[in-house]
């Protein structure tokens, strides 16, 4: 069998995330019908980050085996055309036999952007807050999230998980304009944490808390101290690492 | 009378254009009737730019006339509560007496966006080519554009004008990744005359014509010389200039 890698862009607002789920649409198994259709076999793709409901990607990865010999440019020519609109294949490579695009990635990263002015052409894509944002404590707490954490407080109850230590390399706030943005870098992310963090470290931007109660709510390891999630429009899976 | 200008910001895809015709629904219709709402009393705008169906802008500027005593930030609240989530008011102030938005502006800038990959989200907002270009010829096709011309050749036939001569005062490509973009400033444009160049112009980057040809096709004034207008999605209004 042969193994085959995808990079993956996706709208994920009309996707009940990126997992194949009985009844709701998810962007696994659209990829996976198109495949079907294209390679005339059934394929199961291994995706490298499950994006929630309404989270985008710019580079997703993901990876399938086939015994079809289809050559990897017809493969992504045959799926973009197959898929609806809103799923783009940017990439299609033939991977090594052991090559697993969840188990081997070392780091992912997320971008999320915030817009502090309405914006028509971006609705999809960004978190419009109608309240100012202080961005100095913002940055302060993005920088207590560097390193080797137990992120228990920043994850949704109930995930499936051995362990909630993460080790973040980058996590960083930029401002361009009206728009603010957060991206972070790690070698795993719980279950809604990029948005529990940004949501929080916003809680801290407009002074509902400081900067070190923020970190007092990362070592308390208690989801029930993080402030509200950041909607899904605003994050972007924008890199998987090998 | 105050004299009130909006900058406004809209996704032109689900649009029969800027300005108001029976039956079809345009951003100046939606925008009117949100401040009719907000007003309580018609208000009829005048629009810099009378862009195309399915163009979008990011910086449309607009004038109206008003007997209301409502506070221009107010105004830009009420509108952005009404209008639907496809267009946005990025500004709001009160103007001179005298100012029209569309006689006063002295230059507007178009930008256009190609993309040589597939891509989901962008795709509202690119025209998406499945062929190579070659940037050279096409930055020597737009050079040829500077300056005072007679624009007959790149204006849709029936447009109801006095005269085609624009002054063009910069018109270049740039690139980035996957991304190609055409930018233009002019005096005045003609109808469909953005989409009309860059469709010649990407005639000229597959090789279907050289960019001496692009020339002769400018100094022939007649329209029929053109190449295929590119798709209106790729074309956004970005700024008008008083």
């Amino acid at each position: 069998m042969r193994n085959i890698k995808l990079v993956i862009e996706y709208d994920g607002g009309a996707y009940a995330g990126w997992q194949r789920q009985a009844g709701d649409p998810t962007v696994q198994a659209a990829i996976e019908n198109s495949l079907a259709t294209l390679l005339r076999e059934p394929a199961t793709l291994i995706g490298a980050g499950r994006t929630d409901a309404g989270v985008h990607a710019r580079g997703q990865v993901a990876n399938f085996r086939t015994a079809s010999a289809m050559e990897p440019p017809r493969i992504a020519r045959g799926l973009n055309a197959l898929l609806p609109d809103d799923i783009a294949v940017l990439a299609c490579e033939e991977a090594p036999e052991s090559f697993h695009a969840r188990f081997d990635a070392v780091a992912r990263r997320y971008a999320y952007t915030i817009s502090t002015s309405p914006t028509a052409l971006e609705r999809r894509y960004v978190w419009h807050v109608k309240f100012t944002l202080d961005l100095d404590p913002m940055r302060d707490a993005a920088a207590s999230v560097l390193g080797t954490h137990d992120f228990t407080s920043f994850c949704r109850a109930g995930a499936d998980v051995r362990h909630h230590v993460c080790t973040v390399r980058d996590a960083a706030w930029s401002a361009s304009g009206a728009r603010i943005r957060f991206a972070i870098t790690a070698d795993r992310f719980l279950h809604g944490m990029v948005r529990a963090l940004v949501g929080s470290m916003v809680d801290v931007g407009r002074g509902y808390r400081d900067a070190g109660e923020f970190r007092g709510m990362l070592a308390k390891e208690n989801r029930c101290e993080a402030g509200p999630a950041a909607p899904a429009r605003g994050l972007v899976l924008e890199e998987v690492y090998y």
